[in-house]
């Protein structure tokens, strides 16, 4: 069992920026990891899948956790992403970001080909006995092989080194049972979702906190909705959920993932620089589209100016039900691609 | 708009007892219906999922109504399904249930083909344009077409007769969002959850009820979990809604459904009799030993004796983790019929 | 074993035509019978997925194949689909339709609840057991359970009166997997496809028929593809199962099914009527481009003239990849649904 | 427009075999190659699925394709699996290649976030333009964003170097819906089928050949299943098809891909050692009853011996309903993964 204290709180999985050649951007990643910390994060995430890992080379991903490791000084954890091409190379990733000094390590299930329980449990098992650093277990079973409660209460339960996972299914019963089977034996373990549109339900459900890609964009908020919810204060939290919900929306839905938190980041002052996925045309005209009603919803929020030309008032205020609409039709375009 | 106050609450979903030759048996029908209603629950759902409407003739569902109407006699609001093959036979049997006194009706969505967004439109839309009784949008979409959030929208804003959703989806998020796209035009309008599994933090979020099957079997708990959570007693709502994601998973994924929920509705003392959808010798097996578990987790609530030759006890204690196990290898068969 | 002969060749699902007050169009019914018929169809196949069996009454259902069975008089052999809501009334159906002398009847597997295995078994072997008519299976796992192939096998096995199955999954090894298992014992037991856009593979890979909605609009293809399928006349068939794959997938995926298969019924001069499940006003407007783009494909095989205004021609002539870049935008909106 | 001829035949996507230390083993990967092409398969497709190319390093990557075209030595075309981190790697990645002299590489679409075809379309369109050699698209929508149809055409029309794309889908109407679309402007561009249960079929509706797993272990059926049916010898061609089916079933879906082909493979005299994914006890044991069952199977052929205690004889002896049965079971399993 970890000496360390239990995960708990916001953790903020960052985009990292990159400069005009398309590689990383030391100085405004640096500058991002200061505006994080100083906006009150409890902790950061980088190489999550916000983080783009899988588009970095290996080395490239041990340098994002040099630079933030170094950066952060220890004024709030890091949880570092340390999935490699198979165990040896990830535990040899574990092992220098143990050298770095993080607080733990978290490390997706398996993906491209789809493994069976016992194959995932077989991964983790590996890595939770050879590793000298915490590990975090991450399940996305939209990108991942599925990591189902058994393999969760055998792991948590045969190796002390795996202290939490983060679940970004968002699927409410599914975390009650997870929590149901592993925390009678395990109360220092750690539940995180990574699931924002639904952070306060899982909170009051049982969870311990969360690894919120709205974190990165808009922290006053995530940050404020967890304490409201850890404060009991329903109503309040319920307001602001909904209105994270839009906003995650907005940024999830309207483009490939993480492009529209991209967008979002640029209207809050960190240049995240251009993807190193390319764009098709069409897609740099709809991102246009996308970032005038990103920046007429953070306006709101006081976080962005308005876009040129304004934003819709009175009756033509861009309401929720808008947003809903707009939201709706590309959930439905993502469906159509099997990604909701 | 409609005059007779909001839908809210439990309404329980109620399994129609059947006789030794299959037919639907009157007297016990009646006292499971007095049986519910001592118990609690705020009203009736007879001819849902639960009450297996699609193996009932056009004749037995209405007698069905007929039946629990005059037994009911207004101690409690009735939702009476109402879905027939085409648009006429429906507002033919909503108008029977509106000469019958019922509070409303609930439509499922159409089913067998999966409609589109614009024909489900179009199918509620003549629907409420020509029912003389308020209707209840029903959402499954593992069984039936799914009602999307625009159209929902639609709907509530064209129709005033359309005066609820019952969504069985159990999405956290998707129910926000129907809730922001509704609620500001049409604050009459009730949100109900059919996935007992998030009843808690579905009332959190807002929403004014549920329908669920579990209060069939325990109305008990299923109210006073509902009690618990309005009043935000959310420690003690917790610990209950935990009980019930077991109880509801052992129920709902032991068996077809709904035979879990007819052989605990059984040891309570309400006869079901025999499905209509015959057993195969294996499940009669099946039957037995989910019927010994469910005998031992409703002994624990005292809603039941414990089996012949006793529950496990210390050490081997049925406890939700066991539970869990068993229940996860059951979703895990379900998901390979596709049905989870 | 069935005395009867194989059921082989060609089965058309056909459209029921209605009347303008939403009845059954008796005289139109039975012209559109004696219609395929002398287009060379082997078979009829009423109150099938395209005949819309669930958006009639029980009585209705049983009207249509009496109509049916009285205008064919022999001339091919009928199969009756039987689903009924439960086994006690689909037998009885069974009954009904083995007194009008129809060749044997298509049950498809339980709908709306999806069922386990066990269950699909229990449900066609008390079938199977008590009908007086030979039965073929009827698996379509995109709308019912899905019927797998032990369970086929069992069932072959167990009920000489169960005697071929159709499929309409449209996968090519699962045919095969069943074919293997099956065949060996029951060599009479016929295997027929419902997937169009598929006919020629399946027949090569060892089917024996298909009941396929093609056939209800073009006759004339489906035959010719089947005969010169079965001729080994490889390039010729694979001629026309390409132009087949470009009708069946404009009439499929454009519009709610069977709405394509209607509008290109009317075109070839038989008059469906309108449909019982009412459309929005921007379904209208969608079908009359529909209907103007299956002018033009069935204009070019001569079974209807071009619409007012003309095809495109030249280089701006309708060809396959055109319609091509069409059908996977539906094909998209359908998988959106979750239908494709 | 390539000038090295057309793509055609059986492309043998080869496992990697490992030594004791799980390194590459260069002379048993050397005399793999060597007894993949005294067998007749057309070609090599190292780097594939099969390969398991993301369980290697990028440096790992390179050595094996410079290994197996130097032992190659220009007896067979190399298609080069080529996919990295992200396009600047993955076009530096085609310029080695390129240098080795490999006929073309094969690029997947890219994972683990699944992404819009506009996105799809922007990832190739930039590796087409920026490439010295030949590319060939690699779609498995079950584990990688999907090529769509109208990608594939816009690709095929605006990149010449884009020359073929296999396709691991099994969908025949796919096939046919992506050779209709791209066949009539470019005439040269190849279509490959990864889904060795549907060669046969999906060589008679136009495919030009396949890069099919089971030649990496059974050459010498595969190679005769693609003759049989260019020369239109249907029957014996289905009969083979039939036993491929079985084999292939086995293979895939008894254990974790690719464990059952590296089983097989072992049976044959080809010692591809132990996985880089670790197995947990239960893999081990369940591996033992596959290798068993598979060299029963290949033994049928002359293509093993009998295991140790026999293979079942006579009533007992194993046919393919028997596997059939088994093969379901995993199916199953395999569905509940989401994976089939």
């Amino acid at each position: 069992m970890s000496t360390a204290g239990k995960l708990q709180g916001i953790f903020t999985p960052n985009i990292v920026p990159l400069d005009a050649h398309g590689e990383i951007n030391e100085p405004e990643l640096r500058r991002y990891t200061d505006w994080l910390i100083e906006r009150g994060v409890h902790g950061l995430y980088p190489n999550g899948s916000t983080g783009e890992f899988t588009r970095f080379t290996p080395e490239e991903r041990r340098r994002i956790i040099a630079i933030m490791a170094d950066q952060t000084r220890d004024r709030v954890p890091i949880l570092a992403g340390a999935a490699e091409a198979n165990t040896r190379e990830t535990i040899s990733a574990c092992e220098y970001y143990h050298s770095l000094g993080v607080r733990a390590v978290a490390i997706v299930s398996p993906f491209y080909y789809k493994l069976s329980p016992s194959a995932v449990y077989a991964y983790f098992k590996e890595i939770g006995e050879n590793t000298p650093i915490d590990v975090t277990l991450y399940n996305i079973p939209m990108f991942a092989s599925p990591i189902d409660v058994p393999t969760v209460q055998r792991l948590s339960e045969q190796c002390e080194r795996i202290v939490a996972i983060k679940d970004s299914s968002g699927d409410l019963p599914h975390m009650i049972r997870m929590i149901q089977a592993v925390r009678p034996n395990r109360p220092d373990f750690s539940f995180l979702t990574g699931w924002d549109a639904a952070l306060m339900p899982m909170l009051l459900v049982g969870c311990d906190g969360g690894t919120n890609a709205t974190s990165g964009i808009v922290p006053e908020i995530t940050r404020k909705l967890y304490d409201l919810t850890l404060a009991h204060e329903i109503e309040k939290a319920r307001e602001l959920q909904y209105k994270l919900v839009t906003l995650f929306d907005t940024m999830l839905y309207s483009a490939d993932f993480p492009e529209g938190f991209r967008a979002a980041l640029k209207l809050r002052g960190i240049d995240a620089g251009e993807s190193r996925q390319p764009y098709s045309t069409d897609q740099h005209l709809k991102m246009e589209t996308i970032s005038r009603t990103l920046a007429c919803l953070l306006s709101e929020e006081g976080f962005a100016d308005q876009p040129v030309g304004g934003c819709p008032v009175g009756a033509e205020r861009i309401d929720p039900e808008q947003v809903g609409r707009i939201v709706q039709g590309v959930l439905a375009e993502l469906k159509q691609r099997g990604l909701a």
